[in-house]
């Protein structure tokens, strides 16, 4: 493995790949943390296992896991998908696997960004963060792929998301906030993007979902369905928190031109009703540091746009709410030549994110 | 990764290549341990890494490393060796790394021996030695590789030797040790090498070498070299408590026929005058339970037989010793289309072990 420090992905011709091309497999972290994952992170397990075999089914998957769980998980998990060992502090696979740029020869590359747990020593969620801050590079040594070294610039998987040509979407939320990169301005890592993604345009929505601690992550609000298509995480409770904040991620998208100079389509995908925390599962989850890592009644941030693109199918979160049907059927009519499949996703929510959260994908 | 039980390599048609035909790469485990390796393995860790150059040159390196040490190895090791995060008690790749089969169709499989460090708690070298134990198996989880699962049956790859025609070497002191498999006859034992190395004829030499903690592993006193060639370890000092041992060998080896009905030709290798453990060395050693793992004057099993056969190379030990040079001479004769690179090699052999030790290939 190559560390590459002197250029950039644009400047060797390489750049992200949308998540819809085509995917030589996906990488996972097996669920562990007990301040993260309720009563030991079993009821999580089991749902990080049915999202790993759905996505097997037409992608090669490999879950890394913690050299103490290695024997639970390869039991757990069906042949066909491939365990190793790697140590990680949490699961979430899209927010410190590295981010793959490709050039036009098929060439892959990863990108190394700096991670520091959503926001470091100013809101960051859990320290220390050491063990998944090193796992973007591990991967690359495991999978004989360079990287380009850019942990001057934090940043997570989670908190972009790119059409393929030449269009990155983020939020302002996440990428201006104070625990990132506070002394860049915004069109320093406009540039920064440009660079290491290999795009042109970035499109700022201005908010994610409420309550989401990542500062609001573009991948649980927005997500292209193929060039020039969004969908939106929608509500019409004009009374809820969620409403204003949905609603000006619209009227920012309807005035946005993406890199082809495209008027954006954005679907509207329905939100869920509120999703809170129980008493139960608190009792279940050890204290992050000396503090509650969840309280009673707090509000998740559920959304079906957390939703993993594999290579035929579109694997997606449930959440046993009447809405859960009316998401499925517009995410198929988005994708008809993908099977979409729906996992009860309460398990997975409880930690703090979704199926996209937990996910990477590897370009072919 | 599919794990066997129904069936043998011998009975789907795999047999285990000599290590003399063509490689993928060898597989290493960086060594950390503090009860064998001196002054906290800093010493260890460079003569690894220049057997790992050595080899590189001609092969696919992947060295495996606890996630503490992870970041060194990868500082240490060169950029086209691979460095994968996984645990271990110790380093010796060779005895846990998996013993690999091949069929004609060219498939690759690995064959998961039980491991008891040397002899379990009847002469084992330490306790426990799960992360050992478990190590064949994640190796081919990682590289896609089914797996016999004979872990019923203790043996360590440094025990066996195969011609790649149909016979195996091995040593009585070793496979027929109280703390291998006491309950098993030696036709039994050779009933499952045939049936999962896929050998005819098991060779049974009495000795390893004087005071090898192995048991007296065949490697380190006996290799082939070519189809009917073996190196033997040998002494022309009869007062020697070695000459008594390497002698029965030779008495033993020139009665032999091997599986193809020949008779072997043995070339004496000599070995190095007696190397023994310093005051100093014991000074950096952590004891091992409540025991010093060494003894000041403690004789080392010091070999030269115990070299890798990389594709372009002889990656053999070098002792300071005169004999160096003669047994550099005669591999280099042996083996003319292979450059021969001699390795410092005192600080592995303080581990008990050497370069053959912490190798294992991976057939092409």
């Amino acid at each position: 493995m190559k560390i590459i420090r002197e250029s950039t992905p644009l400047e060797d011709g390489f750049r992200m790949p949308a998540e819809y091309e085509r995917h030589q497999g996906c990488i996972m972290i097996f669920p562990e943390r007990r301040d993260s994952w309720q009563y030991g992170g079993y009821a999580a397990r089991k749902a990080f296992v049915q999202v790993a075999e759905a996505i097997a089914e037409s992608e090669e998957v490999t879950v890394c896991v913690s050299g103490d769980l290695y024997d639970s998980a390869r039991a757990l998990l069906p042949p066909e998908v491939r365990v190793v060992e790697m140590s990680s502090n949490d699961a979430w696979a899209r927010d410190y696997a590295p981010t793959f740029v490709k050039n036009s020869q098929g060439e892959v590359r990863g990108v190394d960004w700096g991670f520091n747990a959503w926001g470091g020593l100013w809101d960051g969620l859990y320290f220390p963060w050491d063990k998944d801050s090193r796992m973007a590079r591990k991967l690359c040594d495991l999978m004989g792929k360079d990287v380009y070294d850019k942990r001057d610039f934090i940043l997570e998987g989670g908190s972009i998301h790119v059409d393929g040509e030449g269009t990155c979407m983020v939020t302002e939320s996440c990428l201006l906030s104070q625990g990132r990169n506070p002394g860049l301005s915004r069109e320093e890592i406009e540039d920064i993007l440009r660079q290491y993604l290999g795009v042109s345009v970035v499109l700022w929505l201005p908010w994610g979902i409420y309550n989401d601690e990542t500062n609001g992550h573009i991948d649980n609000i927005c997500a292209f369905t193929s060039p020039g298509h969004v969908v939106l995480a929608w509500t019409e409770e004009e009374g809820d928190v969620q409403y204003a904040m949905s609603r000006a991620c619209l009227e920012y998208l309807e005035q946005a031109l993406d890199a082809q100079g495209r008027r954006l389509k954005v679907h509207r995908l329905p939100l869920p009703r509120p999703v809170t925390v129980t008493e139960e599962e608190c009792r279940g989850l050890d204290p992050c540091w000396d503090q509650p890592s969840r309280r009673p009644g707090e509000r998740l941030a559920a959304s079906y746009v957390n939703f993993y693109i594999a290579n035929g199918s579109i694997v997606m979160p449930g959440f046993g709410d009447p809405a859960d049907r009316e998401a499925r059927e517009i995410l198929q009519g988005l994708f008809p030549e993908r099977k979409v499949v729906q996992i009860p996703a309460r398990d997975i929510l409880m930690g703090g994110g979704n199926i996209h959260c937990i996910t990477q994908q590897v370009p072919m």
